[in-house]
């Protein structure tokens, strides 16, 4: 193959073969389609805009036949520049593919083009009666297509699971221009191999996802929570087993360490929360209406005795909404320091919860950043943000660096994963064969060679050429 | 690779690479595990038990190297003839790798060996306080890893979702003999490639599992139930939509059509069940004490309203399992009739519910094979049993080989799936390529040529060589 005559007159094939006002060639659209939140930005040659997967399929014929890169774009706002059309070519964006083709409660499905936003597609699930769970922070503003290919998280994924869980079919176009549905529209499925997890957290490296059908599930009749504050970070993650080990499973579990702590006091006044406050938990329940209230009131008790200073309780959903408000407020004050945030979003077994924050305070000690962690706490799944000074000259950098460095490879010794919901992209390639060993590095490759041999879907990514 | 010389001797390899007393090559062992509980056999040349991760490899590496099936065996109870080593050499049998290696509340995981039968882990688990809720109907005979390769399901699947949300991590050796280590132990993981899927499912074709660290979640406090009996199967299929619709998500949702019903009339004798019953549900909650007696006085009006003729109403542990043991006469009873029942595990979208009850009516009338129904109606997957007189000669033999070719066809053209829980294996391997289409059917042969390459794995299933 090597030696194939490769036409580089790719881009008048792209235009006879797809409708000119699908493509956008002109500089601001193409750059304003280089990047995500993460900082590395390419820009590609070209942007098509497809509207239906036999458009993609076109774009992907092209490309195939002239070896050109394509990079599939949701909404455009991971934290691991896994949409950065790196090695240039056509970058596809999903923002006109976003209707939500179906809505059908009485198969408890919804069948979405990918570009759909998450919380879009939540609302009129939620309009019918019915629920999409997974719930990344990011939910007004992604879209389905990168919550598949990332397999997203959110609070909620410790009693609902994860985007894979509420997948149940997708249309994907592979590299050759081929279109093939896996899975379908039943609950269970054990037709053959497992291919909708295969594309599912593929990072648009395996083939592009044009269509899938979601699996929705009966809507929690109600939501309460309570806020507690502790004296220390670890009377808070003890509170987060002593809860799990009674029985109970909340909606949410997010805990917060006293960095973040500290700066939301500066931030938000005193009064909020009690200044002693070095810990501090969400517990959010869902369910039926009847009983809930009761189970609030067992785990006021159980963090009662897991030593909470203040415990506020959320009955109604405007309680509730009050509550997640004051989490974001959490995250206004780390950028209202005006520092620059490294969020990771790696995750630990649960019981080294405090393990790591005490690295963490560790690191803080020895490379002067201060590492503010708070996150998915019944599933080990924290968000470690290493806070880095907004004017930091070149050697502080590379010591920010360095301190990621650190952190990832504690969290790789200690049984950890470098990455929970975000994926590993261009930001965590470098950890990438370190996380996963030398075993599983060659299972990539042969997969990926195996379903994409001229590497041109999203290229780059993962470590891979 | 065709032209290489295959050394024939790869019994003696065998013997001189593994301990003898792993080795059964007595016709008795060997003809102990040639089968499952569908009907076909066939007798491996030599049985190995091993006991460790190691063993397993070396036996694949003699394997590799003389190019001789090896077929992976948990406890034997599959329907699909999945574990038939239908092309001889090597039958692996887990039966010694059954321990429980880790039960880590703190981390909310269990490590275990392909060989743990489901119940015993659940059991176990159930004493530290914590809950492992897959649970096949053979949950006391079957094991994890068996479970793992054909990702079981069972009645709590429909608020618990299938096993393979419960496997974090898996330890699995490659077709070359090579140990490889995929996921991990953290609640998420978004490390690469969704590896951890591709093993589960994958029937023993892509590698052998030789250990397992699943998810454990809090136990819920407990459950109660409804048994209820309707006067015709539409109002029991109405009355699941409805109580989903009402937003309730039972732990269990169980149906049973009429001709069941009747056979379990005659067997149980009158009381038991109303003599007009023609469709029969089972509601099981679970969850916290408080509010969980209050849910189920709102679900037994919502079935009232549905045309319920008479409820039985399960508040204690010892109701709840009265109502689940009178289920399994309902099997009993098909048993008592005298008859053969082919029993298909077939999944609809659920609003087909009733289509399908009735599509299976017309075949009875078409072809005089009754088709009791019952099984997991959340999901829509249902257990067709096509009954066949046990003394069926060969034209009925036949004739119900047809019956079972109408039901997957009609399956497959109303958008279901042939099998939710069971698998391809043997049995259903004639529909798979009409049940995937040629495209999926060649990305299942190319993903198993890139796994393994020389067909060694369990040959023969989902068709393959």
């Amino acid at each position: 193959m090597m030696n194939e005559v490769i036409n580089t007159n790719w881009l008048n094939d792209l235009r006879s073969a797809v409708s000119l006002e699908r493509l956008l060639l002109d500089e601001e659209s193409r750059k304003a389609r280089a990047g995500d939140r993460w900082y590395a930005t390419h820009v590609p040659d070209v942007v098509v805009v497809p509207v239906s997967t036999e458009e993609v399929a076109t774009v992907m014929k092209v490309a195939a036949v002239h070896r050109i890169p394509v990079t599939a774009r949701g909404g455009g706002v991971g934290y691991v520049g896994g949409c950065v059309p790196e090695s240039g070519g056509i970058l596809l964006s999903f923002e006109r593919m976003n209707q939500i083709l179906e809505l059908n409660p009485s198969d408890g499905v919804a069948v979405v083009q990918p570009g759909v936003i998450t919380a879009d597609l939540q609302d009129q699930a939620e309009k019918v009666g019915w629920f999409y769970p997974p719930d990344p922070a990011s939910r007004r503003e992604c879209s389905i297509g990168g919550n598949i290919a990332t397999n997203a998280g959110g609070p909620r994924c410790l009693k609902y699971g994860v985007t894979r869980s509420y997948v149940l079919g997708l249309e994907v176009v592979l590299t050759d221009g081929s279109v093939i549905r896996c899975g379908g529209r039943t609950h269970k499925n054990k037709t053959g191999f497992d291919l909708v997890s295969l594309f599912s957290a593929s990072e648009g490296m395996l083939g592009i996802i044009t269509e899938a059908t979601l699996r929705l599930i009966p809507r929690p009749q109600a939501r309460m929570a309570l806020a507690v504050s502790f004296e220390s970070f670890p009377s808070a993650a003890r509170a987060v087993q002593e809860i799990l080990n009674a029985g109970h499973l909340p909606s949410a579990l997010e805990i917060t360490d006293s960095w973040t702590l500290a700066a939301a006091i500066r931030y938000l006044g005193a009064g909020t929360l009690p200044v002693e406050a070095k810990g501090h938990l969400i517990v959010e329940i869902d369910g039926r209406l009847t009983g809930l209230a009761e189970e609030l009131e067992e785990l006021e008790k159980l963090v009662q005795l897991c030593g909470a200073i203040r415990v506020d309780r959320a009955q109604t959903e405007r309680e509730v909404e009050a509550i997640w408000a004051l989490r974001r407020e959490f995250s206004y004050s780390l950028k209202a320091t005006g520092m620059t945030k490294l969020n990771e979003d790696i995750v630990i077994p649960r019981s080294r919860l405090v393990e790591l924050v005490e690295f963490c305070h560790s690191l803080q000690q020895e490379l002067g950043f201060p590492v503010a962690c708070f996150g998915h706490a019944g599933d080990g799944n924290i968000h470690t943000n290493i806070m880095v000074e907004a004017n930091a000259d070149t050697s502080r950098k590379l010591a920010a660096a360095r301190c990621v460095d650190q952190l990832f490879c504690w969290v790789i010794e200690h049984g950890g994963a470098i990455t929970g919901e975000h994926g590993i992209g261009l930001a965590k390639a470098k950890w990438f064969p370190q996380a996963v060993g030398p075993e599983i590095l060659t299972l990539h490759q042969k997969l990926k060679s195996c379903l994409d041999p001229y590497h041109i879907l999203n290229p780059g990514k993962m470590g891979m050429p």
